[in-house]
């Protein structure tokens, strides 16, 4: 079938066949189809969406477009962890180090923030010296030293996906659940694992703005995730507000070291236990919810979850003094306020416009090719639910002087509003998929 | 506005604005954007339509991506006639010195023809000597010497109009109503014309399938027209069954002669003379339909239409001998039957099997660049309603022998039924848009 029919074909509502997905799959691979008739197939699927069967051969081909890690050399059930991504959301820094404590082999395969949201490689690269971008063997090594090891897409790795995204980034067509869920599995899939933690965000902050779509895209990941044989758990968390206290790439990775000691915020404290806790049933090292959590939070507090991300950011080049001096860290020349005007409690907060601010401050990138500075963001000092009075501090920028404090200055005072009465807040974990 | 918003816009279902267009179509003129970003907004129009008022907008920006033909300098009311295409329409070919030789000024540029149907500028080519490409003042010339001229679109008329249909044909975004509607439109505005006849065709010969989406594309084209301050009069006729009764370049040359003549096929002929009335009528010639009508069976019957053609042949470099020697046009070597192996009626013959026939034996061209063959073709010698005995022949297919004749025989042969009671048949003219 020539390109012009399987567009046609995927644009009047067909289900595309193994051998078409494949073609287009090693079309994009090989670039043998010009990228007009890519983008112009993408905006098709965008609209006339794919079923799990077709998501699940797309997946796969991307997987096969490229290289697959082996890691049958290391014992043990091999688990990794993935967010659709949110603002302050620093779960991954926390929870490998944590998991791989509790005797999990944890290879995590991460990316760096676009828009809004942060990324896991960018909150690592604050750390002096800290290499993220491992050679196979050095990623074996590390999770054969430490347990969990943490490192960007090699070029090697779902090709497919790679020159896809590029494309999806600039065409609009993003925001499509069979092309989110092939992207993400076929990376993971690839990266060797045998069993994920899958984390879709949903709310302001996030790519899924409500509970259906969210559930939509959770249901096609789990779905398509067990088809390609991995084991699965699949949860829909709340990110209507920041994650956590901190946004910024050296403030998330000090507010990480807080949590790994037990002294973290309540809300990125419990996501952690609860994803570390199902990574430690997924890798069979015990069953029950009471004996898996009880391990997660002995870890905590024993000290050994902290060891662990020492050993790791030492195995990787990084400097594991700033773990007792985090002082070490990029730090801001400036720290600017947001203060509350009346008293009463904080209704709502917007994580979007939070992530907008952190950007706009250089802690996060409008486009691919934009620098990040390291030491900006904010620190968010109260949060939904809390009480505040007339000049209590909502939120502090920290930032480098010019006019980027002042944009997001003005961003993050429209970010909240204030009420007389405690709001009714939702849960932080929405549903897990069974 | 950036692309990708441009592009996020319109898939999300929004209206754009004259800037938007306009940032588009001199994008495209340019080169600016990437063709994979053109082909992703395509597709999202082919998805999300376009108001009329966006339509409009996107004909005048595409008008104004190239030249505008000064067509000041005659007098009168220049009016064009269009056709979506079909097979076995060779209405301009009478229609152009039929108006001619009633006293209308029509200039006219037409196309190639494209799959199953056929094209104007191929059916003149098929004339010795004949030219197409004439440059500016050779049309005018033409133009103010014969009173009618037919060329081809230049490279300066709407480049951005040659550039969106290279790209539409390969990304699968060809049936799309706006962007028909520009595209028509804008060329026809560039022309420098003030009246416009549209025949939108509709049924298995044409792009429009059924009554509903032609009426809907005439309906576009008219306000479109109206809004850039065209008089437009837009018919819907039939494309079923061929249209007469040749298919092939030279066979539909000697059939728009013949229909010169007053020997065409009924159903040419019928609608040649409507559309030639309707052009008088927006000429301002005459105004009353029974008026019009006299004048151009009149310019039929004197042979002043036939020498119109003749005139025009002569002044592009044509061959005028063949006007009363139709054996000096390109001829077939071979002519092989299908024939009819029951008693009864035709009851229906599908337009779009005989134009692929025709295609194969190489009448058409599949891509843009294969070339074609003046000299081969169908005669329909039974259509539909009309009485068949067995053995009676129902197509001659004039080929030069190898392969493609029995490709089209196989074709011809599954391209009609018949039954024993006479069928009722669709009227030729569906509707008339007021």
């Amino acid at each position: 079938m020539s390109a012009v029919e399987i567009i046609r074909k995927k644009r009047d509502g067909g289900t595309l066949s193994e051998g078409e997905i494949q073609e287009f799959i090693e079309a994009v691979t090989k670039g043998t189809w010009p990228e007009y008739q890519v983008s112009a197939l993408l905006m098709a699927i965008f609209f006339r969406s794919m079923t799990t069967e077709e998501a699940l051969l797309l997946t796969r081909a991307m997987v096969h477009s490229g290289k697959t890690l082996d890691l049958s050399s290391l014992p043990g059930t091999k688990v990794d962890k993935h967010s659709t991504g949110g603002v302050g959301d620093k779960v991954s820094l926390v929870l490998a180090p944590l998991a791989a404590a509790c005797g999990v082999v944890v290879p995590m395969m991460s990316g760096r923030g676009l828009g809004h949201t942060g990324g896991t490689l960018d909150k690592l690269e604050s750390i002096p010296g800290f290499k993220v971008n491992l050679k196979e063997d050095e990623f074996l090594a590390a999770l054969k030293n430490v347990g969990c090891a943490m490192m960007g897409q090699t070029k090697d790795v779902a090709p497919a996906d790679k020159m896809l995204y590029g494309l999806r980034d600039v065409t609009a067509t993003v925001e499509c659940m069979p092309l989110i869920t092939a992207s993400i599995l076929s990376k993971k899939i690839a990266e060797g694992i045998s069993a994920l933690v899958m984390d879709v965000k949903c709310g302001s902050g996030s790519f899924m703005k409500n509970i259906a779509s969210a559930r939509q895209l959770a249901e096609m990941i789990q779905a398509v995730g067990k088809a390609n044989g991995l084991q699965i758990r699949t949860l829909i968390t709340n990110m209507e507000a920041p994650l956590g206290r901190m946004v910024g790439n050296s403030l998330e990775v000090i507010e990480a070291m807080n949590t790994l000691q037990g002294n973290g915020p309540s809300d990125l404290t419990e996501l952690c236990i609860l994803q570390a806790r199902m990574m430690v049933q997924l890798a069979g090292i015990e069953s029950s919810d009471a004996k898996a959590e009880l391990l997660v939070k002995r870890a905590l507090k024993s000290g050994q979850a902290l060891d662990k991300f020492r050993e790791m950011v030492k195995q990787q080049g990084g400097d594991p003094r700033i773990v007792d001096d985090p002082t070490r860290l990029p730090v801001a020349k400036h720290i600017a306020k947001v203060t509350a005007n009346s008293e009463g409690y904080i209704l709502e907060q917007d994580a979007y416009t939070v992530g907008q601010a952190a950007m706009k401050l250089g802690a996060g990138r409008e486009t691919a090719e934009q620098k990040i500075d390291p030491a900006v963001g904010i620190v968010v000092c109260k949060k939904p639910g809390e009480k505040v009075k007339p000049g209590d501090t909502v939120y502090e920028i920290h930032h480098q002087g010019g006019g980027a404090a002042t944009t997001a200055t003005l961003m993050l005072a429209m970010s909240f509003r204030i009420g007389s009465q405690p709001p009714k807040l939702d849960p932080l974990v929405l549903e897990i998929l069974e």
